[in-house]
């Protein structure tokens, strides 16, 4: 025998939850690969479908080509020797050529390490789309360029969570990361639940009770996290929700950490940044509370019409840390060195894409839109389904990339999870998995209020088959326990 | 005031040192910052040289074509409808061509999430890779691609490590990534040091004196990391060293990490494997204590003569975890997502380059060994001229890409270190930065032994005029302190 036991290594590990690649991804991985083996594979179905996970170019979401032939340059940039050829014989614009230039003087070469925060020069690009977005000048300096959003928020929290005792307030339903980096960490979730019935809105006053009973516990809350839109919910916060969150976070002196990888990603009302609230009420208010509030905003290549996932690439802005903490944070970076350089080259292609009048720019609208009416158009077929589905409730599609519908179930169906050591919703899931090779994941791995039962789906895939593979299903299971 | 001070965030983090991106490199950033700026910068250098870090392609390494040929494909695959314009006119050959759609064809588009672990066709290529390399059959099951070698060994330390009792033996001086990664994981650092006079050879005598130390201090020791080639030193380790390293970890029962990303970065001597000593140990012993040992290997796109840093790529292979441990691994990865796509195929064609008789093997083995004999040319010129130097010793080099000589300073120089607040090879190194624009690391940054001082500087620069301007300062700074 080894040395290393599930009961000697890092429990913190070991406690950490991640429902979003777990057991149900993984055996859709099995199924998809035993049906590219071929042959009679005894499946019900015969594709998969992950459903499961935000990975938009895995589906039906082509690549912008702008960007996608910037980087062709990138990596090899002998081609602009030859730019009659690109523009003559392979459809590059003047416009890709010139954008590719202008990185390449600025990263140098896309194989060497960028300076620990990110290249300067992209970071300014960062700073300028800030300032666009919302009015207000932006500091490359407090912009640090990432390897997704997610490792964002490692660094964040890392800096964050001093022991076991720190809390740090996150909505129920969340994306697991966040809990499973606190879990990794040692430090304590203080959830606060989103209200299904106002569509997953934020309500201050279960932001309040939750703070007050952690705190009354012993818990040094100290930052609250903000999805917004919400995953998995889909919700565009209202500026008057911000507004309250942002004037709590100053009356409690709590770190605010707005994670607006989605703020794209909007069918129903608008994206209102928290950077653009806070600074507009620091205004109102010169040198009031607001001054001190202490705000960071993620930002991620991943998702939106960009979707470049496999690229990982993202940023973080900080507004009113201190010198001596964002010190801390470099140093944290500057030991994971820098984040992939051709990602950071996306980034600034996201926030500064080709514009009216340019080359690129007709292509560029075109494929935009075409991908946000796309997503519109299955969430909506997709929530059609939901609605004529016995025991399912799901709001109007709002943004994001996902659905989160309400599921009931029968006792007997509970009964059976039971006997089968599973939860419902698990228990549920994987039925649908083993049914239709849908993957999709249930509530449990969000977080959902006791005695309600979720799942959560992509609505990425494209055509209808698989949500008709999912209807019937749906009334199988609830005949079979009925 | 805001919420967070140097006092109340992760003290971890505050107390985790990283000096190759320290406070010489920021500085060495401004310099640069300001000469690119134009104008009389009042400084006696013109140009910046980064010797502070190993990042071959910001210097004078050029990227290996084939690669960047077929990534500028899985960048823009709509090149591949326009075959005749690529061979034709831009260069590519038909191999190029080849592997870019085998790739596609395996990984789907480099802008998805992979599975957590890897690309499973990429997983086969590194499984091949070590087979020829080792001798030995590998599963693809247990090798997991990462974001560089610094993120495999994040996770392996993540996972080793379960409380401030967990100690892992690190060599000293060793590349400042493992001491960070314990410092944040509040896991115990168990120094054992090279030995300068034997080459930066490893001594199992040395070895068993921090064991034994340590453990009897009540630390459980439970993993040691070897670097070979040696970061900072150079130096390869003969098979007489490994095997006795895993004759002791077999006794102590010790994971064994071995970092092996300059595997080709070999001058003097030559690269063996731990896994090959182990597997082989394995043979010779059947049934015998080697087959419990957990052996750990790390490798790199970032190093060697493919010097791609900048894309993030890397693998680590396990042998001997037992499957319990390998669930928590891969559950740690899957919250890190996926490494990046475009990193996992720069790993698939670092492990299977063009071979004989392809289209792109001679320019691809020309590149290749005219990068290797270029770091030999330099890495000697730069040790003749410090054999001219007074009071600096250094070794033959070996291999890696680094120097590591000592410096014998006066007291006179230590005393005006004292006075500036710094360690007598800080100071020395921040007034060779101010007087060349050359930017090496104290040896402080790597640790060294007790009453020694060193520094550690690349070989990557080209030309020989910084070489001659750290002579020319060394030589006034002998002067100033005599």
């Amino acid at each position: 025998m080894g040395r290393l036991t599930l009961e000697n290594i890092n429990q913190h590990v070991v406690k950490a939850e991640y429902a979003v690649r777990g057991e149900l991804a993984v055996k859709s991985e099995e199924y998809r690969a035993k049906i590219r083996k071929g042959g009679d594979t005894g499946l019900p179905f015969d594709t998969v479908v992950s459903a499961n996970i935000g990975n938009p170019q895995q589906l039906d979401q082509k690549p912008i080509t702008f960007f996608r032939q910037v980087l062709s340059l990138l990596e090899n940039p002998n081609l602009l020797e030859h730019e009659d050829v690109l523009i003559n014989s392979l459809g590059y614009k003047s416009d890709v050529v010139a954008r590719a230039k202008w990185l390449l003087s600025n990263v140098g070469n896309v194989g060497a390490y960028s300076a620990s925060a990110g290249v300067p020069a992209i970071k300014e690009s960062v700073a300028k789309f800030l300032e666009r977005r919302d009015g207000f000048a932006a500091d490359p300096a407090h912009i640090y360029l990432s390897g997704g959003a997610s490792s964002g928020v490692n660094t964040l929290l890392h800096v964050l969570c001093a022991s076991p005792d720190t809390g740090i307030l996150i909505p129920i339903p969340q994306y697991p990361l966040y809990t499973a980096s606190l879990a990794l960490l040692d430090a304590t979730c203080v959830p606060y639940y989103l209200d299904e019935a106002a569509s997953w809105g934020t309500s201050l006053e279960t932001i309040k009770e939750s703070y007050e009973k952690a705190t009354s516990n012993g818990t040094d809350v100290r930052a609250i996290v903000i999805i917004n839109p919400g995953n998995p919910t889909g919700a565009s916060l209202p500026e008057s929700d911000i507004r309250s969150v942002l004037e709590y976070a100053a009356e409690k002196k709590l770190v605010v950490m707005a994670d607006e990888v989605y703020q794209t990603n909007v069918f129903v009302g608008k994206f209102t940044s928290f950077r653009q609230v806070l600074l507009t009420l620091q205004k109102e208010n010169p040198g009031g509370k607001y001054d001190d509030v202490e705000l960071a905003s993620l930002h991620s290549i991943s998702k939106g019409m960009v979707g470049e996932c496999g690229h990982r690439g993202g940023y973080f802005d900080l507004v009113g840390f201190s010198k001596e903490v964002e010190e801390q944070i470099y140093k944290f970076v500057s030991i994971t060195l820098c984040a992939p350089v051709i990602g950071q080259c996306i980034v600034e292609m996201m926030v500064n894409p080709p514009k009216e009048g340019e080359p690129s720019y007709e292509l560029y609208s075109k494929e935009y839109n075409g991908i946000l009416e796309g997503l519109k158009v299955r969430a909506t077929a997709l929530y059609e389904a939901f609605k004529e589905m016995e025991g399912v409730e799901c709001g109007e599609p709002q943004g994001s990339m996902y659905l989160f519908p309400t599921i009931t179930l029968s006792d007997k169906a509970k009964q059976a999870a039971e006997k089968d050591g599973r939860k419902p919703d698990e228990f549920y899931c994987m039925r649908m998995l083993e049914a239709t090779g849908v993957c999709v994941v249930p509530g449990a791995g969000f977080g959902q209020k006791e005695g309600t039962l979720h799942f959560r789906t992509t609505f990425l895939a494209p055509g209808t088959d698989w949500v008709g593979r999912i209807t019937k299903f749906h009334k199988d299971f609830m005949n079979e326990f009925r």
